[in-house]
């Protein structure tokens, strides 16, 4: 269940919204913990906001916002070093400045919590209605011998934001997400094309089932640099793995040497 | 055959590559200009250097490289008019310099030359042996109430030189190409994630058959911002022609608003 730095296994956690609850959650995120660790794998990546659910509205989420160092951290971090698995997990973020965020966090393997973003990007009335903007471009943090990029949902739609991960040395780009089911075309096209032109793997766990009048896709997915899609959900609950090997990555970028071959000076 | 600005009709030819005959090259590309002017096109996209052919190493394409005003932009110009349809056509071009650039020139249906762009992204050492790179940003310009982006190959994999063409207010992006079998992941992926998210129409006219060593993949595809393929091609030689509508391009942009969406200032 340790990374031996060549090859890094990676579980997607994709289930049902159960907006407002958050200990039935946290439950859960134990289940699919230990689940994942069965099966071998280093990190749990979950669905965006999955702690107090996704589509709650701005008075819900400042109520079951965690503070950086609150009871939710406080909970993952047992269930991470339980389980001898990294978490990768949404909640909503309340600041000492109180404003609420959409936050995505990163626990080792430890326990010992190693990356926060707050999602920059939003996505239309839903998230603006929610939640502040973050303002700090997304992390690059190593766990277990592995550079992680860290996006939330609408950000990996734009390709700016993974070409800057993979330039400050991102090896693997993790998404938690909330997409819904009439934008597969995220799926289907901009994640593979995300991993083919920034020379990455891309892992993209979504909810499916629904949640108020969003219908949410599944299709969570692990996507190699080549855009090889190495695993992949259906439209049902699913704790999809797959290994990724870093010598796919070695080639890969041999084969397509977009990261050498940019001219930024002609992009502004 | 002349646009209404809400409808534009854009013909691909896809053909096989004839290197080092330029003027047997010219005669194709006016019976196929002819062929889509026919079939009420307003514009022709060629392959990359469809005039001296691609893989022809750097003694040939100095010896067939065209001067920017000289007999091969004449004989385009004359065929632009005579069948009242605009030109896309790749060619080596002879810059007063001394240099030579792998080139697209667009020639609008009245004959007038309007643009002309040299391939700065260049692809591995065909490229590189062969010419200089280009160091203008590639153009966008105003052809039949349309603007047009334009670039060449491998260019059009690099995210950031379509998204600056949109910026710059493209509404569709023309790509001469010579893409090999190896890299169909160009077609099935990196081209329609370029249009989806630009948001913009994306024409990719590529070679089909062999040169020398390389095979070409064909599949030249005209692809929506929406993400999807209007019209696309098989391998084998072909003239592909779809109509692009102007409320398909408002309609998306307003279901996927990724332009004005963007944080430059997270992009550094």
């Amino acid at each position: 269940m340790t990374a031996d730095d060549e090859r890094l296994r990676i579980a997607l956690w994709q289930c049902e919204p159960r907006p407002g609850a958050p200990g039935e959650n946290l439950d859960r995120l134990d289940a699919a913990a230990a689940d994942a660790a069965r099966r071998g794998a280093d990190l749990i990546v979950t669905p965006e906001m999955v702690v107090p659910g996704y589509d709650i509205g701005a008075v819900r989420a400042r109520e079951l916002a965690d503070p950086p160092d609150g009871p939710i951290a406080d909970r993952v971090r047992v269930i991470a070093a339980r389980h001898r698995i990294a978490v990768l997990y949404g909640c909503a973020e309340l600041d000492p400045d109180g404003s609420v965020y959409n936050a995505i966090r990163l626990v080792d393997a430890e326990g010992i919590g190693s990356a926060t973003h707050h999602k920059t990007h939003l996505f239309g009335d839903l998230d603006r209605r929610m939640v502040a903007s973050g303002s700090a471009r997304p992390p690059v943090v190593e766990v277990a011998g592995w550079r992680f990029g860290l996006l939330t949902c609408y950000e990996v739609e734009f390709p700016e934001l993974v070409r800057s991960l993979a330039l400050r040395g991102a090896d693997v780009v993790c998404v938690p997400t909330a997409n819904m089911i009439e934008y597969d075309v995220v799926q289907d096209v901009l994640v593979r094309a995300r991993a083919v032109e920034s020379q990455v793997f891309v892992a993209y766990a979504n909810y499916c089932g629904s949640e108020n009048e969003l219908i949410y896709g599944g299709r969570s997915e692990i996507v190699a640099p080549t855009g090889d899609v190495i695993a992949v959900a259906d439209r049902a609950p699913d704790l999809v793995v797959a290994e990724l090997d870093r010598a796919t990555l070695v080639e890969s970028r041999r084969r397509f040497p977009y990261l050498e071959d940019r001219l930024p000076d002609l992009y502004t």
